[in-house]
């Protein structure tokens, strides 16, 4: 048989491509290739596409198809041991398959279904496979609300256009008492953090309930603003479960938080797209539970396609593995992700990406090299709130070495009149 | 620095085990053992522990603590390579850490955030790590309802007692218009299953609307049941986002479906939990998007895990990859989900589990010799939908092939005198 005919192959140029998303796969098979790709269209889509006794071929108006399919390497394992799968010839491949969005609608669980479901992961043949990208049509894009704010709205909310954001988690980042939490938070503003904000692991705790944090937090806020004259932004974590979420948003927006985050993946990102619905201030996506869908190169979710979904979800910041030995993240993954947060995207807004992971005050200087834009944000931790002079010294330090990156000298001479970057220096080597 | 004076180790005779969920890693470090295990808890619980000039130690009692730790195995390097570690002496670890879940409460995203989240993947010297197991204690279990019908519920609405229970899913499993669905649903319990139901791609879509397909295969389902006398069940999918699940539970049982199916790990399994305070009938996992969790064997979070924490959200049936080379996964594997769905829990109600995967007239026979049990079912859609014969004839084959069980004929013995059973063998060789 031609896998050619089989009905799962199309030319792209016969199709109606408005009425597909595009599925980009990098997979191992020790089949031959054609026939892999084939299951791995029929599995994710019409698996039997007639009734015993009826004349009918569903796969025409149904079924997923191959547009592109290319070998890219052969091997003699895959990489992935597969109980079933004995050391056979591999071919590495990487397929485009166009999926008639019909089959799941605009919807991001039955599109992650589709995508990422049963047919991807037990394709016969099919050793291992990664999702490494998917293109959404505006016929599907057209449902889906994406961010409120933006980037732009995020910069309208602090007037601050012309540098990156200053985040900082406030730390000790679990254990402390509302009225601490407050004091720490309003220090590291004083400082020139542009949103403090809570751990990803802080939550809506008997310890710290949010109602009380928010309201400490919040008047902290306004106090800081006050004296800086700057806006400044205090950034809640209400991850809950998702009966809870829009419960939250209310107890925290009225009593001063002026920013939201959610751990997006353990929440679900549809519990966020509920909350977008709902949210009259900023969403911030925080990366829990996404490495181990991401961290195998020949295997899972390639971490672009997660931020992608976030930003559809209609989150306005994404938090993300950034550079450095410390994340564990390919370079080029962090650099992709930047990419999905900023490009333009139809009616779906630039969200803010930030890249994170031990981030101290040379960190802004050389994101901007790399990134040449000021679009991004940077959120340390320790280096704000374990800096010797405390949370605001932290925070000084921060906006020291954007300015010293800014004026073009090095952090080392601009630190000789600031001490505060000095003790950054001498805490950080 | 001697690790085990880091306040990041305990002694489980001094802990007050009530207070901590048990979180079983593996893991592979490239540092000292003790080190990784170590940051491991720092990174997952208070991962700064004072503020600058307050003498306070907020270890005692908000940090993780390893309980026991094992090294298991010394490699020249990571199974995982990492992008900032370079091939270094690795060692394969097993920790055992008493998490206090006062940490982040009885809620699902916030114990993902814990046990799962940036402390997890992103601590240093850690190349590799994956969560094989969980335990929770009485005072966070508590908090959880579980299933709200169980293996219990679901046979008393079946008034099946002293066999598995035959599922199957209609095909072809996208494309049909509702009364082509509920027609072939009609024959197939006809032939004797119990459940027809939707495939996990057929959700609520213009082409078949959930309000229709519910009505029709509702009334389909009455008119078998009045045919047969047994009892009957409709088990329809109502993936979406979660905003919608509510309506389309309402919709769909009003309508006549007696039992939902939701892809949890797509909705996220706190919509589900979420479901289950409001569902009026027995809810069923489907296991899309859990494979890029679970299938590498040294890195993400082990099958039985998920199976466990999808019987905490509250489903009463949960459908996972099974024996056999199709589903790539390990018997042993299968066997710890199986065991998860059964076991005493507490409260918890035991769930019905139902290993998947390529199933035909052979295939109750066959688990019931491996599992001893006739608590369990399985979820063919071919071998009732392709066979020849029809989905009618289909499904007589699979009750065939558990009489021929029962029996202890052989089931070419016991197909001499059922011509069902018959073809079923021939499209099966």
């Amino acid at each position: 048989m031609d896998h050619r005919d089989s009905g799962f192959f199309a030319d792209q140029a016969s199709l109606e491509m408005e009425d597909f998303v595009l599925l980009d796969y990098c997979f191992e098979s020790v089949i031959e290739p054609a026939a892999a790709a084939a299951h791995l269209c029929q599995e994710q889509s019409t698996a039997q596409w007639q009734r015993v006794g009826v004349d009918e071929d569903l796969r025409e108006r149904f079924g997923a198809k191959v547009i592109d399919l290319a070998v890219t390497g052969v091997f003699d394992q895959p990489s992935h041991p597969v109980p079933s799968i004995e050391t056979a010839k591999t071919y590495q491949c990487r397929v485009r398959i166009a999926h008639p969005h019909r089959n799941f609608g605009p919807r991001i669980p039955n599109f992650l279904t589709a995508a990422l479901g049963e047919g991807a992961f037990y394709s016969p043949g099919i050793a291992a496979i990664k999702l490494m990208d998917v293109e959404f049509p505006q016929s599907f894009l057209r449902h889906f609300e994406g961010p409120k704010f933006g980037v732009q709205g995020l910069r309208d909310m602090l007037q601050v256009y012309d540098r990156p954001i200053f985040f900082g988690v406030v730390k000790p980042n679990i254990g402390l008492s509302p009225d601490d939490f407050a004091e720490l938070a309003y220090q590291s503003w004083l400082g020139g953090l542009d949103i403090a904000k809570d751990d990803e692991m802080l939550s809506d705790v008997p310890w710290s309930p949010l109602r009380e944090r928010a309201e400490k937090a919040g008047k902290a806020r306004l106090k800081a603003e006050e004296i800086t004259g700057e806006r400044k932004i205090y950034l809640a974590n209400i991850t809950d479960e998702v009966d809870r979420l829009i419960h939250l948003h209310d107890i925290a927006v009225e009593r001063g938080a002026n920013a939201l985050m959610v751990n997006g993946m353990t929440t679900g990102l549809s519990a966020v797209r509920m909350l977008r619905k709902h949210t009259r201030v900023p969403l911030v996506a925080h990366f829990d539970f996404i490495a181990p869908l991401t961290h195998i190169s020949y295997f899972g979710v390639h971490s672009k396609v997660m931020t992608k979904l976030q930003r559809l979800a209609g989150f306005d910041v994404i938090i993300f593995p950034g550079f450095g030995a410390r994340m564990k993240t390919p370079d080029e993954d962090v650099s992709s992700s930047v990419q999905e947060c900023l490009k333009p995207w139809g009616h779906i807004k630039r969200v803010l990406p930030v890249p994170a992971g031990s981030q101290w005050a040379a960190s802004t200087g050389m994101l901007y090299e790399r990134l040449k834009t000021v679009d991004f944000g940077i959120v340390p931790g320790r280096a704000v709130f374990a800096h010797p002079m405390g949370p605001k010294g932290g925070a000084a330090s921060l906006r020291q070495g954007w300015e010293a990156a800014v004026s073009g000298q090095s952090l080392e001479v601009y630190a000789q009149n600031h001490k505060e970057l000095q003790l950054a220096i001498e805490s950080n080597s």
